[in-house]
């Protein structure tokens, strides 16, 4: 096998009361890329798809994450990596760990998987690293391997894959907005109250139990955020609008995606998603802002193969 | 029915992770009450067994919680409360919660059963509060319930039953020293750093999934605490030697119960929290300082009638 053509999907991370530990795969939203073993020790990136990113390896993150992994590997061989951008970069729903997650499962994949799927886990995160300014897995880690996932802890880097209940759907907004993660992060402070924290931590257990246990009333009980949406929200206009709507039209939680500006509304069932979907699209509409409107499953699987 | 007499088990909380949202009960170790219904509309109390504890209704944890639930109630019966004090006061494993939920469990059964026991919760908390200063269940919900409970908040107080695997046991070491819960607290401070929060929800979270899926390994790599025990592990003599030994000696993890002086070994097995107990006993002995040692399984049912 010399080429390789696989879906990677979008990612929701935070999901309220989950900063920087949790996230999700979507299973409707995502890039496409192809990837070509060629007969140089070169890689070279192709577009064909989407708003213009960097086509320098050095400076482009699926560049930077086969990079890492190919020196890991010791290998010279040369890539060619064709992606075709669908998740708008900037949107907070994972579009440059998508890069980074693809590029890296690719290649595995055409060098005949020397690495297991957690194994290529730090080299995307080298990648996602130049486009976030930060060390961090929640959304190339759902990516990889699919499903909702925790990042435990990072030292070494330990993801637990959750259960949950199948029915789970989201409905996303992204707002044409640029917010900056690294900005985003200093609106948090450096230290948070105690009681906050521990509110958070109560709500994080209450989330897991819950998906675990197929408890919806208990998801929803627990998808609060105390740290971060009462810093970010006032990032995003329409944030307080589109929070009632969700959950008068009955989601189970409503937050921002990743540091934003796309916010998700989390639903029991697609059919609910799409309902709810079109609701934040009405309530959102007044702002005189594009924005894109996802509705999608949870994916179990991630990366995957397609046709 | 016009008297009860009931077991009230000793508790475990924080656990690590679980700063003020975890908490355990025990089987073996805990108070017995036996409660009467008298003639009169007075509430009196009596101690057969333990440590001196006041015996002036309005300043006992059992007297106050069961005047907070003939009050809630427009009771005006009077009862005896009868209390084998077992529990050492001021040794971290829940004491005044034993005595503030038998009191108002015993009492409403003596009644009838008007109230659930999610109900019984606020009551037993009231009590509680006058010996910590702090309104908290992370010891009276376990005392109550039984198994390992999560609270996941307190607007309105929520607290989730959690799955977890049978064959847990705890060695658990009391030193015959004296911490005020409330000094305790103000050693962790009102803020504390956004990354060590971010830790700790993350191990909070590895910890419900690992109970949850029966993952041993797992639970064992998220009892680790970054906020409560590095401030308050200095006020126990011998910590350190006896978290080394416990580790060494296969616990799943070791840590402060409650805000101290026990601490715990969680066990796979109450063969290994055995034999931990007496490497844990036999590591605090140079200290020079008295100590109980118990081991003990989680009891799921909490209080219950004995013969």
């Amino acid at each position: 096998m010399d080429k390789i053509k696989i879906f990677c999907p979008a990612t929701v991370s935070n999901l309220s009361c989950g900063f920087d530990v949790l996230g999700l795969a979507l299973e409707q939203v995502g890039d496409e890329m192809i990837i070509r073993k060629t007969s140089g020790n070169q890689l070279t990136i192709r577009q064909t798809e989407g708003p213009e990113i960097p086509l320098d390896p050095a400076n482009n993150v699926a560049g930077v994450s086969a990079r890492s992994l190919l020196d890991h590997l010791g290998s010279e061989d040369g890539f060619d990596i064709e992606i075709a951008k669908r998740i708008k970069p900037g949107s907070g729903i994972g579009s440059s760990a998508a890069s980074a997650a693809g590029a890296v499962w690719g290649i595995n994949q055409l060098l005949g998987a020397p690495l297991t799927t957690k194994e290529l886990l730090p080299h995307a995160m080298t990648g996602e690293a130049i486009a976030s300014d930060a060390w961090h897995a929640d959304n190339v880690a759902p990516c990889l391997m699919g499903g909702f996932v925790l990042i435990r802890g990072y030292d070494p880097i330990d993801v637990i894959q959750l259960s949950f209940p199948k029915d789970l759907a989201l409905a996303i907004i992204h707002p044409h907005l640029e917010i900056k993660t690294a900005e985003s992060r200093t609106l948090i402070g450096d230290k948070i109250p105690l009681k906050n924290a521990v509110a958070q931590w109560g709500n994080l257990g209450g989330l897991i139990a819950g998906l675990a246990s197929g408890d919806h009333d208990l998801i929803s009980r627990s998808l609060v955020d105390h740290v971060a949406e009462p810093k970010r929200k006032h990032q995003i206009p329409g944030f307080e609008e589109m929070k009632t709507e969700a959950i008068t039209s009955g989601a189970l939680g409503f937050g921002i995606s990743g540091s934003g500006p796309s916010v998700f509304a989390l639903c029991r069932g697609i059919t609910k998603a799409e309902e709810v979907g079109q609701k934040l699209a009405d309530a959102f509409t007044p702002q005189g802002i594009a924005f894109d409107l996802y509705c999608s499953r949870i994916h179990s699987e991630g990366i995957r193969i397609i046709p």
